[in-house]
């Protein structure tokens, strides 16, 4: 056996039976191996970022890493916004990166490139393999980094001859600790505050933001009268009808400092101290008030739902049903932020995956949508664009065929639109609404912010006219249908039709 | 003055005048000072690989650097590859890289990254600047950097304090050394070897592929029997009707080994020893036989052209004419390599720009153009695909109305399509050719080479087809006309039509 079979039969048997791949040259040992050892599905991207993405979309929906498979450094290179977005997401990735053979790489080839380096900054496990028989194990060791709470990115990088050498030695899965537990004494001493502060705001981040943990945060906030916000970008959250809503840390500092005005003592709960996105000449680096204290109920590698639990019944608190919001009906006229937000939360099915990347656009969409029928919303989480299409990719094959509805920005999608040929290829469930205002709208926003009166050179650097994008055409060239919706009783057809049908499709809908 | 007021006048008066830009919120400061100094061409990418690859075929024509504008650690990721096959190009080129403020970077936000560290595993320079009144000596810094021969990527990171803080100085270009002269010694001796040895094989790269360079190397070899070849891999090579043509030393080891059998001393001019582009088992590492003594007449960063006139005149080697070559007939019946490369060398316009990523299909695409019109020939150097299209993006914009040829794989095609917007918004006069071969060929017979007989899952992995890619209709959503040739005769008309239009077209050539 080659190294190349022990690392597939290894990720097997480490319960990894999916990858995400742009293989070259490299790589070719793996791609024969893949061939030879039958269960691992293989999802092809016709560039890296779109591998990555979708990886980062799978496990946070299966709730277990997916792997890549990437051809040299500039291959993860490719990646690496999407690697970073993960590694802000906790995702639980394990990436195999074939790379030059070890003794070929003091040669310098025209493809080599600091592969470990290009890693390094995203990763929370990366590994250089050196030897056929030591892949298998590299490969578990892998995979239990990255599933130990809370999930990290684990690079495994592998020179060409450590897949083709023979001696290749299949490994077990290793053990995944369980996530620690919170101490009681800290159970306790939050339990002490909530009773006896008043102005308590308890952030929540991570898998705070699951059904179960939510009704216990509720429980908390009735019995207590304390404050309960999410995060400002999740990865995963867990809402709609019968579920408990939360709203979210907003992103622009004038509103998440309202949001937050009056807190004297923020709880994290798997959350981190709300940091402004970017600076600003004169406003403060974090939106919560400055002489808030800080507390954290428990960190990200902790059982937070066991934490919520604890604390809630730590404090007596009873139950409390989910709100009964009233149904939306879909919109009509125009399509603004409102219009799209009121006929999501009407049409949405079931059981839905929403990724948003709406930036500019989709800032309303969160809120309007808390009654929509149950569902998973995934956030971009690092910031780089880019992650929404590919994200979709992968929650629709971790979905495995629950429905996928993109919340797209029209210039963001064009970074990773490759990721559409993936979902026809693989016929994947997804709903693809491109915000098409053609403009980076959150740039112009921006450009506001300091102060200039723009003129004809930064207007021309932030208009993504000239010629217009048309997505319909895009879409169809990558072998997805579309449609373009002018107004809400188009997008309400296009959308009813599209969940309904099976395999992809894409909404061009123009707003302002 | 703020401080991306003092950046823009600054590289201005370091000659740079372009920037590729696909800027974010913290570089709105330096897209507002662009806005209030006139003279910089702003041209916008969508992606920033179209960012970075166009600066690198710009600075390969216009022989001095574009600026780049990039959003961050992971804009700057999104940009690597191509700055990874700048590096190998020794591209010049000054990105600045807006970035977190100085105090607001340890608050760890979310689009935070390691910007230093993948800016140095691909630049020859990096700076970060800490306040505003040094920006523009860092930016003359920089661009001295850049320009220093033989050429190299400096990367400036502009922390957005540094950008909106007053206090900005406009600094003054710095002198750019002129590149080293080879010693008078070193020609004599390798005069003394060409004279007194047989089996020599000069190696040329960089400056020694330019014109004037090449008709020296003639000479030398016509005086003393040396054989000559160009490296694999170049980022220009002036050639055509009236110059002197070279072989490149082949891709695969098989034939490389073959044009270099026999050779006893190599002389390198501004070139590397030739080294597989990937270990293959018990095949060589280097493509000239193991026991060959390697000589170096000049290194990449010394005066070519001025190394090779003096070997010639210390010969004595009196001038050669250029080879009379058959003019060739466009090309009929199917699209062969051996036909596409006939009809180039037919209908090529004079002083064209050749960007050449057609992989594996366009082997012979080279061999078989050395009768064309005068041309320069770029090429992927780093290996890493996706910098056809942005190459050709930039290479149009520096080269002011010449028309641009890109000789594109479908596959690598899809790592950076984004640049046809660019094309369509620049009116830029490129002709793209996408080779759609439908597979990435490549890899299947790397995949052979593995000894493996590939079932459905390899095959899958390596097939662009399910669904088939239209590259008219992608070309067409992005702005830019294109059409469909199924044979030569459909190929000869849509190519001779293209020259002669104002923009971009797209030819999406059905090929076996």
């Amino acid at each position: 056996m080659n190294g190349a079979e022990s690392l597939v039969h290894t990720l097997l048997a480490c319960g990894i039976d999916t990858c995400f791949a742009n293989p070259g040259t490299s790589e070719m040992h793996f791609v024969a191996a893949l061939d030879r050892v039958p269960g691992m599905r293989c999802v092809l991207g016709l560039f890296e970022g779109v591998v990555t993405g979708g990886a980062d979309g799978y496990a946070r929906i299966a709730g277990k890493p997916a792997a890549t498979l990437l051809h040299c450094g500039p291959g993860l290179a490719n990646g690496l916004a999407n690697l970073h977005n993960g590694r802000r997401a906790h995702t639980m990735m394990v990436n195999c990166v074939g790379d030059q053979a070890t003794y070929h790489r003091p040669l310098d080839a025209p493809l080599t490139a600091d592969t470990e380096g290009f890693a390094r900054a995203v990763s929370g496990w990366v590994r250089t393999a050196t030897r056929a028989r030591d892949v298998g194990r590299d490969a578990a060791v892998a995979t239990q980094a990255a599933m130990t709470a809370p999930g990290t990115i684990a690079t495994l990088i592998l020179p060409s001859d450590t897949c083709w050498d023979d001696g290749g030695v299949v490994a077990a899965a290793l053990p995944v600790p369980p996530p620690s537990a919170t101490p009681p004494q800290r159970i306790a001493e939050i339990a002490r505050l909530l009773r006896t502060q008043k102005n308590v705001l308890m952030i929540l981040g991570n898998g705070a933001l699951r059904a179960g943990a939510l009704a216990d945060a509720s429980r908390i906030a009735a019995a207590t009268g304390a404050k309960l916000l999410a995060q400002q970008s999740n990865n995963r959250i867990e809402r709609g009808r019968g579920r408990h809503p939360i709203e979210r840390v907003p992103y622009f500092g004038g509103p998440a400092l309202a949001a937050t005005k009056g807190t004297e003592h923020v709880v994290l709960v798997g959350a981190r101290k709300p940091v402004a996105f970017f600076a600003y000449p004169g406003q403060p680096g974090y939106h919560v008030p400055e002489d808030a204290t800080v507390h954290e109920l428990a960190r990200v590698e902790h059982d937070l739902s066991a934490a919520l639990r604890a604390l809630a019944d730590e404090l007596g608190a009873p139950a409390v049903p989910p709100p009964v919001l009233p149904r939306a009906e879909p919109a009509s006229g125009a399509p603004t932020g409102e219009a799209v937000g009121q006929s999501l939360a009407a049409l949405l099915p079931e059981d839905a995956i929403v990724v948003d990347e709406s930036v500019s656009f989709g800032r309303g969409l969160f809120p309007l949508t808390h009654a929509a029928a149950p569902h998973d919303w995934l956030a971009l989480t690092g910031g780089a664009i880019g992650d929404g299409l590919p994200m979709a990719t992968g929650a629709a094959v971790a979905g495995k065929g629950r429905r996928v509805v993109t919340l797209q920005a029209d210039g963001s999608a064009m970074y990773t639109i490759q990721a559409l040929w993936t979902q026809a290829r693989e016929r994947l469930n997804v709903t693809t609404i491109i915000l098409a205002n053609r403009k980076y709208a959150i740039l112009l926003n921006e450009l506001a912010n300091v102060g200039a009166n723009p003129g004809r050179t930064a207007l021309d650097m932030l208009d993504l006219g000239n010629p217009d994008l048309d997505f319909v055409r895009i879409a169809s060239g990558l072998g997805v249908e579309g449609a373009r919706a002018e107004n809400m009783a188009q997008f309400n057809d296009l959308f009813a039709r599209s969940v309904t049908r099976d395999g992809p499709f894409v909404i061009e809908l123009m707003v302002a």
